[in-house]
């Protein structure tokens, strides 16, 4: 008998799972529907910056796998085809198709939600006038495109909202677009994904590229010029005029479906699920990608990172277990990786106020290395920053800024804190060296050795 | 009372034992004499083959501490000075002075061997003719830039002879300055330190850079011309026209004074030395860098690797110990990266002979990937080879060979290495994801993942 799989949301972790799934069950055994109420699936949201900056030429770059791709593969893909109702005790879902109106029920023997995240869009006056843009879906950036368009030539001056990774790709962005570039961050420090003192040496770089950057400046209005067009943005610390605005808030679970099926939601408003991905409770229900949270392996807790590496680990592992194979994911460590210009962000594990929120007592280390051998061209400051623990000297985490080689770095730290090691252990690691790529000690190295240094000195006080 | 510490050798591991002591202890607790038998110390063979290519302007830019620095820390280094005799019994070491030819017995408590290594020179007829370099000392590299300056301007013919990591990196310093290279390879492949598919990649890479790589060329004889300077390489493949030969054929430990005197070496010539890098069986006697054998994490047994990271790794253990602190060097997993132009090359871990020598039975998975997202200008190719253990499938080695972020990529397996993880947990790893950076699947997990399908299909097989 033919099982049917029912999937909502055709981007990375719908459609993962249902192209794993489809891998390794013929459709005779597995029939498989999956609805979208976009018109693209399975593409790159984090190629959006990319391509509004013109470094990225087609917006079709961006997709993987086009809705016709997926259908010659055997899977009944849906676009423009939005699910407004989980019937759990029913095994079923009801879909709209939003050109028609019309409106049907599709029965399932399992379930794969993929519903995403949706952009923190605030309730603030004028925040829907023409000339604000989010970045969130291909629909958003070709909108902004378009607006951009309508920007004169003689003086363009872009505002951004938010300093996190959307704000400053954005910036970045809208600098290689001719634009005057103001970024405005409610926080400390732009990057608030670093600690404020590792944020800082963000917020200088981006001055050295020319890049205005407001902190403690949280937006209260916007206003309209007389054709009703942005004119400027209000905030505490200012008023900056503006001919277009770019929202980069960040965004939180899309689980209105969910909630209101009566699925189990975590702190942060995302599913929650076990190892293999299904949904705590729920035999035949899954869920993957921007809309469930995913256990911290540092922090010991859950918490919901937007991000489509994982949304991509999501789909394999469900449509491996839907597809009658086996896999898990045993959850996150933190990586991130950004950059703005040339400058680039790395993170992974627990900043500092992260493990003073979960009763972890540490100590610091900052070092400042170069990416390759002092003497070698290029060679460009790189600043890494380590927590331990206390007294067992764990590793907790890693933030680096720095210039060629600096993001990736992170990724030591990233195996490094999945092992469980200690940075005692890390100062013996056999890390690749060659004046091209690193000097003699890796700056991971000298951050490990300083950190070491500093627990043994805080053990023995 | 004042402990005398006697250093032979004034590069990595020898100035960085005695740095670290003298951090530790100062004057009147310890006695540091240093004695080096070449003009320099604590320098970067390693960045030879960058300042001989011209993106290193100055020699001095390769030395990271005179020996004035070191003398102005309390380092009693003497240069031009050879030690001829370790006399263990009486705890003392004979030294002559090169410039003077007089020679005395020096006292120790506690005697760091950092000999180094020597360059494997074949006793081929013509090897000692004007023309033919080793690369290995800053002297041989100022003597190869002088002989460079006797060539011709009309036709520049230069002849590489090894493939290995200096051979490669060689060829690109010879591309730099203008001649035409030829690579003279004994093995099958260019870059032995790789399994021959792998090393396939690079011939052909070097090939797209205008490099001529002949393997299976061992060399027979160096013929000179009328004037008495090199004018060809006769290999069993042919002979190959040379105004300029490069040897780049790979070093040997230099354990004359060791062997001498009696100290333990191990199956590759190197001094044994237990965790602490004290040598095997004597209590005040420590060695380390380029003279020692190293313990191979995987392959559970030592080799000799001539690595300046590993040789200030050691330094630094050295100098903890004898200063009255603690430090261990646990072992190395074999990593190493290099590039020829914009080709970066990285393995760490077991090759497969590697692997079969010491009698693990293991599966393989090469992928082709690209370093950032397939549509972020400048992706290039990247193809990654993974071994995994039959049956466990814990990793045992990783080769890399690629453009952009394909060397330092090798370090995520180097980590995994040490931690002892499968390829199977390797696939759930949380690496940076952002596509200036990486695909949405690092080329590391696709290897990972395609390694762990090839343990389940041999495990069932």
């Amino acid at each position: 008998m033919t099982e049917r799989l029912v999937v909502i949301g055709g981007d990375a972790a719908g459609m993962s799972a249902a192209s794993q799934a489809r891998r390794l069950k013929g459709p005779e055994e597995l029939s498989i529907v999956a609805f979208e109420r976009g018109h693209f699936s399975s593409y790159s949201a984090c190629g959006i910056p990319y391509w509004v900056g013109g470094d990225v030429a087609e917006r079709d770059d961006l997709i993987a796998r086009t809705p016709e791709e997926h259908r010659a593969r055997g899977i009944d893909l849906r676009t423009r085809t939005e699910v407004t109702e989980i019937d759990l005790a029913g095994r079923r879902v009801r879909a709209v198709d939003l050109e028609t109106g019309t409106s049907s029920w599709t029965g399932y023997d399992k379930l794969v939600i993929g519903t995403g995240a949706r952009p923190v869009r605030p309730a603030l006056p004028g925040i829907d006038a023409p000339g604000v843009h989010g970045v969130q879906t291909l629909d958003d950036g070709q909108a902004l495109l378009d607006s951009l368009d309508r920007v004169g030539t003689d003086r363009r001056r872009a505002v951004v909202v938010g300093a996190g990774y959307i704000g400053v790709e954005m910036a970045e962005a809208m600098l290689n677009r001719g634009f005057e570039v103001t970024v405005l961050n409610r926080g400390e420090q732009p990057m608030a994904t670093l600690d404020p003192d590792m944020g800082r040496l963000v917020h200088g770089a981006m001055d050295g590229l020319g890049i205005t950057t407001v902190n403690r400046a949280a937006v209260t209005e916007i206003r309209t010029g007389p054709d009703g067009r942005v004119s400027a943005v209000v905030t505490e610390a200012g008023t900056y005029p503006a001919d277009v605005v770019v929202l980069g808030i960040g965004v939180e679970p899309e689980t209105t479906l969910a909630r209101a099926a009566g699925l189990p939601l975590g702190p942060h408003g995302g599913l929650l699920t076990d190892l293999s991905m299904r949904v705590v409770g729920h035999e035949d229900v899954w869920a993957g990608g921007d809309c469930v949270e995913v256990l911290d392996l540092v922090a010991k807790r859950t918490r919901h990172i937007a991000l489509g590496t994982h949304a991509n680990k999501h789909g394999q592992v469900i449509g491996a277990n839907v597809g009658g194979g086996y896999g898990t994911f045993p959850g996150v460590v933190g990586t991130a990786v950004s950059k703005v210009c040339d400058l680039e962000i790395a993170r992974t594990g627990l900043r500092e106020k992260d493990a003073r929120a979960v009763g972890l007592r540490f100590v610091t280390a900052t070092i400042e290395s170069t990416g390759r051998a002092g003497y070698y061209p290029g060679a460009a400051p790189m600043t890494v920053k380590m927590l331990a623990e206390y007294r067992t000297g764990r590793l907790l985490g890693v933030q680096i800024v720095g210039r060629d080689g600096a993001a990736k770095r992170v990724d030591i730290a990233a195996v490094a804190l999945t092992a469980g090691m200690t940075v005692e252990e890390m100062t013996a690691l056999d890390l690749g060296y060659a004046p091209p790529f690193s000097p003699v000690w890796d700056p991971v190295l000298v951050a490990a050795r300083k950190a070491s240094t500093a627990v043994r000195a805080a053990g023995s006080a």
